[in-house]
């Protein structure tokens, strides 16, 4: 199968001229097979093109923001007509307060809304926020778990430049062990702030779990006795989940939530939601940006809510997502496969058994992307209400085909290894070392 | 004179109901008089509009991002036509990489642009890369001089939550006295990674200072013998001073410049930029953001650079500068006020002398608010291409008549104190005593 990328590698060459390393952050195709664009030239409902003709359906959504479909009318009419009145001016725009009222009205724990810009503002200020509400210093948090990009809570592997004492008051826990989170408390009594979660453990390279009711309910019960708050950062996860907070389906209301990537269908807003109780450290606290009273993303943000909270758009994600799994499922089987897909539907992780290099999984999202088909080797993806049955239906019809190149490739033992990912596992090896 | 607020105080009070405080960051309105407007419902070139029908000239500019004025056709355009064709995609479009080699090809410093949202990105990104090119952990910073909002920068009076470990490696000097930079080198000889400085003095509250040709040349000999990198932090001054970073004008090229603020008229992107060495150590480090790569701001930023080349715009915004200058300085002394106005005449601060409690400057700025101009009594304003003679013109005739005002009061003696001001003051009292 011809595949011609040469527009995308001219792009590259461009890039490697002005940007340092050509491209940097979650963005970066270093670690995907060659054969992925580096550039997106367009996007449209689930769909996108790069710059080489080739049209995708798209399973990252833009690593999260999409959920709705890019493009979406509503949403895009809603800043149309904001970006008339105004976007930045001199002060908010009323509209900041429609999304908070909305907001607020639908995650059951808040009682107040406080807006930002990245993911990262949102975790830094519920961490900052909880600092000024107990009066303490650490910060528990999952290893592995990803809480943005900031000095505090960049990836271990991807720390270079920061400062041990960047992560001196960060203490670890176990995601889904309840008792690491009740040594943790032990060890470190009268002095946690706050346990930070993800809504379930979607960490990069491995199967997602869902969250165990016991683990949820621990780490509510361990705040209550020790006068921490609970965080939920619910950036990558939120409203893919429910039409609350995500740990709302397992019965659990956290102090604070952090918010972003879709809550605006893509425009750039991101948001902590707290309780009554963290209403006056919130207000003491300094945060904040250039752009973050920006109108336009506020409208956008409550064109999306409300969509959120009156269709079906779950649903049809739930719909989307359980058809592929099921669809990939049996096909995986019938190729002589065992799949590990993992976490909800709507968000799914799909690894291979046996394939602890990853190279198959390497081969087989190789042979889909060359088949109109974006899957991710080792990030969880994300679905949208703009993918239809149809789209689903195409889709399986280019995994299958990718299975099968995948079997014979298997037959004659030539499945070549993940090339890219070698880099980093040295990386990563030398880090362990290092220790 | 009356002054009908009805809506705003409406508008505060919902915003009370779901925002702790109402309101936050920089554009909270508490610490300034009460008459100014907390909402802002419209904004068309220079002027904004609030929901009670006042329209004003805005000498704020929104803090910064409004250069060519707000809602600029050619900038709107190009943000329209972009997100047709996508915003936030599965990677970044095509017209990143115009715009940073656009950005690269004006800016005499620079071999390469990264981007980001915030300006407390770019900041916090250009410390990391000084970290991770020099191997060393310190920074030196002016005393109170404003990098941006995140835990290891935020005003010491604003910095309820966060530790002092945070900012355990900053050091202070202090801006414009080449001697306290030296006593810094010398007292952590090898161990300082960057000089911080901004291109010139604008800290709240106090008047503005240029940089001395003196300061800035040893800041860079000091950085050059020392293997320290310097940091222009151009978020707030980018482009209001040159075509170029702004140490252009005292023949100063740092390593690295922060931009931010108005290189996109207003769209949220900010960047790093930096010089051919520390290459290799920006594209080593991780940092990211859910909207990093949003294709509309770049396109923004296109439009916006290509202006910024190839117009006059920087003399039209000098020249409306100038003569709010002259016409202020005029009608002061005719009042029999002096003015201390400073700094660039397109970014000025303008307060009063024999006012050290800051009454005359409230006072005097209310009679101006209530006069259709918002002006800032604070905080350095800023002018865009959107302030024609004829805006000049009415401000001054509305500045006359506040003078007049503010002259008959003073007559009365009966200038009131600097309400709003008090808690601020009453904090910065404590927190001497608390040292």
């Amino acid at each position: 199968m011809n595949w011609s990328q040469k527009q995308d590698l001219d792009l590259r060459e461009r890039a490697q001229a002005v940007i340092p390393g050509g491209m940097y952050g979650h963005m970066h195709t270093a670690l995907l097979p060659k054969e992925y664009p580096q550039y997106i030239r367009q996007g449209k409902g689930c769909h996108i093109w790069d710059y080489d003709g080739h049209e995708y359906i798209d399973y990252m959504c833009g690593y999260g923001p999409n959920l709705l479909g890019y493009g979406h009318a509503t949403v895009e009419s809603a800043v149309q007509a904001q970006l008339v009145e105004g976007d930045v001016l001199t002060g908010p725009s009323a509209v900041m307060i429609e999304a908070a009222e909305t907001f607020v009205s639908m995650v059951s724990h808040a009682a107040w809304a406080m807006f930002c810009k990245n993911g990262t503002d949102a975790t830094t200020m519920a961490m900052v926020m909880a600092r000024a509400h107990t009066g303490r210093e650490i910060i528990l948090a999952a290893r592995d778990a990803y809480h943005g990009a900031a000095p505090w809570c960049v990836p271990p592997l991807f720390s270079t430049g920061t400062l041990p004492q960047d992560r001196a008051s960060i203490v670890y826990y176990d995601y889904n062990d309840p008792e690491s989170l009740t040594d943790a408390f032990k060890a470190h009594d009268g002095k946690i702030a706050a346990v930070f979660a993800a809504p379930f453990r979607h960490d990069t390279f491995r199967d997602q779990e869902e969250p165990d009711a016991e683990y949820a309910k621990a780490a509510r019960r361990l705040c209550d006795e020790n006068g921490a708050l609970l965080v939920i950062d619910d950036v990558r996860a939120g409203f893919r989940l429910a039409r609350d907070c995500s740990w709302s389906t397992v019965g659990v209301e956290p102090d604070l939530s952090c918010w972003g990537k879709c809550i605006a269908n893509g425009h750039p807003i991101s948001a902590v939601l707290g309780r009554e109780h963290v209403r006056a450290a919130a207000s003491r606290i300094f945060v904040t940006g250039s752009f973050w009273f920006a109108a336009a993303p506020m409208a956008a943000a409550v064109a999306t809510l409300k969509i959120i909270r009156d269709t079906d758009y779950l649903e049809r994600i739930i719909a989307a997502g359980q058809a592929l799994r099921t669809g990939l499922h049996e096909q995986a089987l019938s190729h002589g496969f065992i799949l590990k897909q993992t976490g909800p539907v709507q968000m799914p992780q799909i690894l291979f058994e046996d394939d602890a290099d990853f190279s198959k999984g390497y081969a087989w999202v190789t042979e889909c992307i060359k088949r109109g088909v974006y899957l991710h080797p080792y990030h969880n993806m994300f679905l949208s209400t703009a993918h239809t049955p149809q789209d689903i239906t195409k889709t399986l019809a280019s995994t299958d085909e990718a299975f099968e190149v995948l079997a014979k490739m298997q037959h004659l033992d030539a499945i070549p290894p993940a090339y890219p990912l070698a880099p980093l596992f040295e990386k990563y090896m030398a880090s362990l070392t290092a220790e």
